[in-house]
């Protein structure tokens, strides 16, 4: 695991080098949200970490958001988001992230969030404590919330629902303490250093939620679909995290997936 | 003014002093969302900035969130807020800022964003070229963006809207290319940058926008109501900020203030 997690570590690395020249560079002003520019980032980030794992694994998978699936059929699978968050990277927000998930027969077992701008990385493997480092602080661990109503909810934007998930998603926070719109994988960041104590969002693609899985549980979360099913590459997109496990039986009854 | 200048950023600095110790510490993961700690925060961090204005300034008004109205008849007056954004400081989201906004018989003649944590500072000052110093990177200076189907909407949360105010924040949604959530302060700071075009907000308080319209207007934009008047201690508390004046007659048509 230690050779698996220093490669994400390094392909982390690689893409940030790739990434953090365009972040607020006069490029991306000129586009004025043209995607272009973004989409150079991706690539190249992507790029970079297809170069690192490839070399050290060359028996691997590796499926990017930007370049696809390769050898998806491999024991090992790495899966890969160069930007998560484009909007946020777009208008300047530090709260993207690249993310680097590693599957094993289909079961996340190291997940890396990474913010190149900030400086900031969560670390999450299997069996392991998640780790994490920055120079604003923080530390690894959820905190127990065992009730909805005391529970802080975060959101990337209530836009991402579809119309069938709107009602559940509307009820769970209904329930909810609060609602923080933004933060795309850092919400999950945020929960894995209980800040935040659920999310709930849709149409999330495997390179979206891969590697977010090891690092919420490393910190004692949980990380299912809304049916609390585990997450495969065959799910359906909707994705429920939680600090405290005891949230999850409400919180699926609510979004009656 | 350099001498304002030197003040604001001293209160700045002492202001963040007090509020970066508490950011994602334990004793707000345990708090979950309860208010008492950041209100101690708040009110720890006015005080600082008190003590250094109030030195250097004695005949000066001070109108701070935490402690309210001090001589607010006097020529300057001095508009504070510890923290903006206080749920993206719970959560732990390094966007909330320290605003220091500094009025001349009631014209917004100084401000001032400091984020604390990143350590990104904006200082606007009326008839100067706002200024920005961050280890992210970013230029001041809005973009050109003449339509709103081109513009970068951004606003803190689909929430904040009274019944009245809705539609019209609608319509401009409807208008804008995109809209990005969460923010606060945040948002017209990345204006200042060229990143965002327009900003539309409600139920800001003095300490909310004094700051920011120096900011932005060094920055080549404007910040108005929403019928497009000059914000004034008597304002609504609607907020419009755009990065290109000429984004201005369109919004305030279709936000029909």
């Amino acid at each position: 695991m230690e050779a698996f997690i220093a490669a994400a570590e390094a392909a982390a690395e690689a893409a940030g080098a790739v990434i953090r020249p365009l972040f607020r560079s006069p490029l991306l002003v000129e586009a004025k949200g043209d995607a272009s520019p973004v989409t150079e980032a991706d690539r190249g980030a992507e790029r970079a970490m297809r170069e690192v794992l490839g070399a050290r694994f060359p028996g691997h998978g590796i499926w990017g958001e930007e370049y696809g699936p390769d050898r998806v059929e491999a024991e090992y699978l790495w899966v890969l988001d160069p930007i998560d968050g484009t909007r946020a990277f777009v208008t300047g927000r530090p709260l993207f992230g690249t993310l680097i998930g590693l599957l094993h027969r289909g079961v996340p077992v190291l997940g890396l969030i990474d913010q190149p701008g900030i400086g900031e990385r969560w670390i999450g493997a299997r069996g392991q404590q998640t780790r994490f480092r920055s120079p604003l602080g923080g530390t690894p661990g959820c905190r127990p919330c065992a009730r909805l109503a005391e529970a802080e909810l975060s959101c990337t934007s209530p836009d991402m629902f579809e119309e069938k998930d709107r009602p559940g998603f509307e009820r769970l926070r209904g329930a909810a303490r609060r609602v923080t719109w933004g933060g795309d994988c850092y919400s999950y960041g945020l929960l894995a250093l209980g800040l935040v104590d659920i999310v709930a969002e849709c149409t999330m693609k495997p390179w979206d939620w891969a590697a977010l899985v090891p690092v919420v549980e490393g910190a004692g979360g949980r990380v299912t679909g809304w049916r609390g099913e585990a997450l495969t590459l065959e799910s359906d997109g909707r994705v429920l995290a939680v600090g405290d496990p005891a949230l999850l039986p409400e919180a699926i009854g609510l979004l009656g997936g």
